[in-house]
């Protein structure tokens, strides 16, 4: 007999049929048990009487306990989903005797973060949970179905590599068959260099930051969604298609609505146009609004994007906030300084609900002028000779950006923090589970 | 004016039209120039007399140049693609004044091979370089398209870990905040994991093997192409799986037809069964046929594989042979014993066209089994609690395969090193570019 997964269940009323998963909860009425078993689509009410239980108490078999059932579908109005498996004949597959070390289910809400860290292999297991990591995965295959549809080519670069890719700090160093080696901070030399290849590349990978320090929203390790274009005629030329992908991505978790209500989640609405903000005009308005000194400041702290954030979303409707035009002491060598004020760059941030989404803007063409500037920033250009031959060999105008995936995660379901958006978070004291 | 690319010319005709991209050849006929345009689409010839080609003169601007050239667009037969572009008004847009380290087109047969991967960013931008970037994709697309269709989740696991996750060897090791880690050199752990939170899970991204020897066929580090699937009867459901994955990968390939035809490459067909031979009786083939000792040895030999891929083409008419029931000894800890034969294993090494391609099978799924095999293996528990903790709470029997890219593309297109299949190979002596 073929197994059927819960999410078919809908479709077999009145049939009998297999089913397999785990116990996720036995409920007790008088006389008769209320089994949920857990299968990797949903999960299923089993209504058993005495005898067909006794399996699973002569196995002494609790929650997790992983289960095979055979019993007839029938619709019931009060069951999850609407329907459950009745005259059911139970085998426990796999009995697990020993309790959770984090229950699953209503008691998840009482754990401590660092124990839901801690038994993420079990903890995962819970809908909550894993919903999270499902819509992850719609935001990755929107992220790549609307860019392929706009001509870019998927890659996969290096994260072995001899040059720090974003500067000198925060930099992950390995031994390398006796020589030294970093890991990548980004793929930007690497989706540079593409460019001169396939003009529009974009990679989905794991990318290693060794963040000194412990916040709510980095990690030493982290998916990122990277994008880089060529022949544009400007910045406006990236964020359009920042936005054209941020409703791509919109779309395909709009596709999982039941993950999203189960996690009472809200899909931002991506305006036809992202509102903008000048970096120093964004710094005057949250001067003035809290007294703050903050304009020349070289970036905006944390709670001045929060700031922002409610600002787009009171004059401008918006979840969603550009601000351009960061000064350029603070953005990356192979930042494209503003023609027209040489202190700020062509450059910008997306700010979403209030946090750092993505960092983006126009780079550095020309070789002469992107070797002086690596010469300002103190970085040594023979492990760079790579991405050096790019540009002394025609690179056209470009630019591109990041999406953190966790970040994106934590910030549309309202996370408290960026750990619970990543299966195994790794930060300074965590390298484990 | 909107630029056009050019695979998109031939809706064009009689139109003027702007395109822009690298100067790729010019050849000279009389006092005519063809110049030869390429972009990330394809290429465009552009005809042009002394007039329009003078501020190519001008710049003195030679092979990847980058241009803009506006002219009207007319059928020509003899052109490359049937086009080309007339009354040209030709823009450099960036001037390259110097010869390029390995010169593109009909020149690169004569390269040395650490030539072309010595200046891979600008060898890549060859059409023949690229296409294998591009069917890159295609392969990875048709691989997630074909598991996303059977209800497999894409997750990102991470690659900095504290255990080893395929055993002791071959590991790069890693400072993380003081502590020792290492590099994953597969997703396994976190895949298994997975399964006991989705069922059915796959994972695309790059694995890290310290391999200490120089061969045509092993990269440090490389493209996984990783599956895990639970609740499965046995070895063949892995199998059947795997069959189908390669059926969507050989789908979406077919769909760059003009990419298999630039380099020559036949697409392989997946038979409707994949042909299978058991380890010992497919040594005993080689040992009848060679002459050789094989029999007893431990593991396939990359001489006994390629005729055995000689075999399956000759009897069963396919580039595809799996190969089941590996020795057990050198089979990682968590492989499945063959109840049947317990020196044997319930895994497979899928051959394509004479190279291992894909390693798969059975997993161990009790947690008693499990601990005795790592016990019998000296790995360590400690490092391993939070993959212990998932069979500690139930796991159902599952199993999976990987797929490396890098393989599958230098197989499929009958390229002499693997190390050509992939952007910037990293080996024991190559950590650039």
């Amino acid at each position: 007999m073929q197994r059927i997964r819960s999410c078919e269940v809908s479709q077999q009323i009145g049939n009998t049929i297999r089913v397999q998963g785990w116990l996720a909860q036995i409920r007790r009425l008088g006389g008769i048990a209320f089994v949920v078993l857990r299968d990797g689509w949903g999960s299923l009410q089993v209504t058993a009487d005495a005898a067909a239980l006794a399996p699973i108490e002569r196995a002494n078999a609790g929650p997790e306990s992983v289960l095979e059932v055979v019993g007839q579908v029938q619709a019931n109005a009060r069951a999850p989903g609407g329907f459950e498996l009745v005259t059911p004949r139970i085998e426990v597959l796999v009995a697990v005797t020993e309790p959770l070390p984090v229950p699953l289910g209503r008691a998840l809400a009482k754990a401590k973060p660092n124990a839901l860290l801690d038994h993420a292999p079990t903890v995962l297991r819970d809908p909550t949970r894993r919903a999270i990591v499902q819509l992850g995965a719609a935001a990755m295959a929107g992220f790549r179905r609307g860019l392929v549809a706009r001509g870019f080519t998927e890659i996969q670069t290096p994260k072995i590599i001899r040059a720090a890719s974003e500067g000198g700090a925060n930099v992950f160093a390995l031994d390398y068959f006796g020589s030294p080696a970093t890991l990548a901070q980004s793929p930007q030399l690497y989706k540079q260099i593409m460019v001169g290849v396939l003009e529009r590349v974009f990679e989905v990978g794991p990318v290693f930051r060794a963040e000194p320090h412990a916040t709510v929203r980095h990690l030493s390790e982290y998916v990122s969604l990277d994008v880089e274009m060529g022949f544009i005629e400007g910045m406006h030329d990236v964020i359009a298609v920042l936005r054209e992908t941020l409703v791509e991505i919109v779309d395909a978790l709009a596709e999982r609505s039941p993950l999203l209500e189960l996690l009472g989640a809200e899909l931002p609405v991506v305006p036809a146009r992202l509102p903008e903000l000048d970096f120093v005009a964004a710094q005057e308005l949250v001067e003035l609004a809290t007294g703050e000194r903050v304009v020349g400041e070289p970036d905006l702290a944390p709670a001045h994007e929060a700031w922002l954030g409610e600002h787009a979303r009171r004059e401008h409707g918006s979840d969603f906030l550009v601000v351009t035009g960061y000064p350029i002491a603070k953005r990356p060598f192979y930042t494209h300084p503003d023609p027209a004020r040489t202190a700020h760059t062509l450059s910008f941030d997306l700010l979403f609900r209030g946090t750092e989404l993505v960092t983006g803007g126009q780079r550095l063409h020309r070789y002469d002028e992107l070797v002086a500037a690596m010469t300002r920033a103190g970085i040594p250009a023979e492990p760079m000779a790579g991405y050096l031959e790019a540009f002394r060999f025609g690179m056209p105008p470009h630019g591109g950006f990041a999406i953190g995936l966790e970040r994106l995660l934590a910030r549309l379901l309202h996370l408290p923090n960026v750990r619970m958006a990543t299966l195994f978070p790794r930060d300074r004291t965590r390298c484990f589970p």
